[in-house]
């Protein structure tokens, strides 16, 4: 089976998904910088999960890239991973609009839970392709991916005492993505 | 002709589609866990389109993986099935907000009609490449199809008396699709 | 240039078109059948709009198939042809929550407006070609297409006496290209 | 790493991205045609708006065409990009709706900041072909765009004094990039 609808398929729910997040960002009503001052949550709530679905885009890029064939399993797992990553628009609206304890745990279990389905997607490859095989290579020991899921897993309740250490928290797995990678540069150049 | 675009225009339509629907979940106004319950109903019928939706792609990916060539009435099959769906997102947001025996129905005479939809695309895919073909063996019985289509037609008048049951049997036919069939499978990997 | 990221932007913005449309049809507050009624204008005005993108989908498809290179000219005339078809889920919205003279006379001219920006992209495309081309043989007189703008024009002015008779003249329109044309099938049977 | 998934992404985020701005058209509730008055600023914010976001994908397609190979800091220069633009919705329904100093600065940054994401994504490219390159020579000096991003920061200071002249001046931008370049027409035609 052809892995290629797979890619357009993901790349259209990330392209619809990444959009349409700024319909959460209601134009103010006045013409002051101040009427745009009750924007900031929600525009700082939306560079957070812009960035995240950037890294998913990425990460899945380079995962289907070295994907060989597809099958039924890990069609489902794709599917999987999309559907915790369509909630992100709802929990960045509700995190943007109402910074406090139980919108920021929300946002971050949908993240802890797309980082799974991420996880879970990478086993349902490696499976098919065998353990030998260059996509098991090239995903490795995935340290990132494990580490981005502790991270989450571990801010999450910090939400309760301080709603903004566990939003640090996220943005801090963010930057971890977003800083160059050597090892992983290197494979692209070859 | 060339099958390509077809294909395309399906993905983005139907990634549009999926991705769409979360709009309809609107964020609460409190920050409180129970501010978030009003949402359940309409997060559960989210599931339940997001998987029709899936399984859609996915049956509609293996379709045209086996289709060969394409022409116009194929092509207003096609778009006759995306007709129906692109009117999940208002079924659902219909069922989700108001459950109750009418919108289950209409959501559940959607689905009945999108089934339909995609049997009428196979008939025309048959009718085109001829009973002996490849395309034809590979849709076979499409008892799958068939058992859905009766399922939706048997749940939508009990929407009257229960509309829970109704959404359970939609759901059932969601689940009967999530499983894996080995004889699927056994094309897939060959 | 390569046609090929013409025709994917062109998919992407008309899949988009298509299927945010239903967004404009809100979901009714209550959950009998006669709360159902009010969305009836808005789906006849759905149903008639989602059709007519189908055709410019169709046509576009049938145009850059025998399209063998683009140019700028060709790039923006595909752009303004874009555009006036992204303005329809706007006059498709207007004329189904308000079906009167103005509404009608709006939705019948952004329809009017695309069938001559498509009619530029035409001449746009033989001009590049030249007369004697595969592309301007396969487009021809494109009769169907002078006759929907005639049709357009004429039903826009009667919006002032009687608007359900300039949205049936609209609504032929659409017919007229859903009938199977021999000619064209001849074509793409070849 | 192969160009084309980023291109699809590309092609899918502008296409979501001109296509949802629609959204912010209210469809007015009057039958009149003065109802349809109050449409006219957020109308011709849209008409801009939908004017750049077409150059911008024109631009990114001549651009991407000429690469021949991508890397981790291209894929994130574009993400950039993708960024600003996905927030012209945002800008574009606020200066609409409220055509005042503040409104138009935002709007007027936000093209800025785009245009900055482009050259540095040209530069990010033009790193890793090398100077020599045939992409370096495509992109040559790029006067155009130097030309855009000195033109957006000296107008919007100007919106403190007239809103409407620096308006003005990002349209102007807008026809710089419409007129056809015979230069670039040269090397399309080749």
């Amino acid at each position: 089976m052809n892995k290629g609808r797979l890619e357009a398929f993901s790349d259209g729910v990330l392209a619809v998904i990444i959009t349409i997040m700024v319909l959460e960002m209601k134009s103010p009503q006045g013409t002051s910088l101040a009427s745009l001052r009750s924007v900031i949550p929600v525009f700082l709530a939306y560079v957070l999960s812009f960035v995240h679905i950037g890294i998913y885009w990425n990460n899945h890029h380079h995962l289907l890239h070295a994907t060989q064939r597809v099958n039924g399993a890990t069609l489902w797992a794709n599917l999987h991973l999309l559907f915790w990553l369509s909630l992100v628009p709802f929990t960045t609206a509700w995190m943007g609009e109402n910074f406090a304890s139980w919108p920021v745990v929300v946002y971050g279990t949908d993240l802890l839970l797309a980082g799974i389905a991420y996880f879970i997607l990478t086993k349902a490859l490696i499976s098919l392709h065998g353990r030998g095989s260059t996509l098991a290579d090239s995903i490795g020991q995935d340290r990132k991916g494990k580490v981005s899921i502790a991270v989450y897993a571990a801010a999450i309740p910090l939400a309760f005492a301080r709603p903004w250490i566990s939003a640090l928290c996220y943005a801090s797995v963010a930057i971890m993505w977003l800083i160059p990678d050597p090892r992983i540069e290197r494979k692209l150049v070859q």
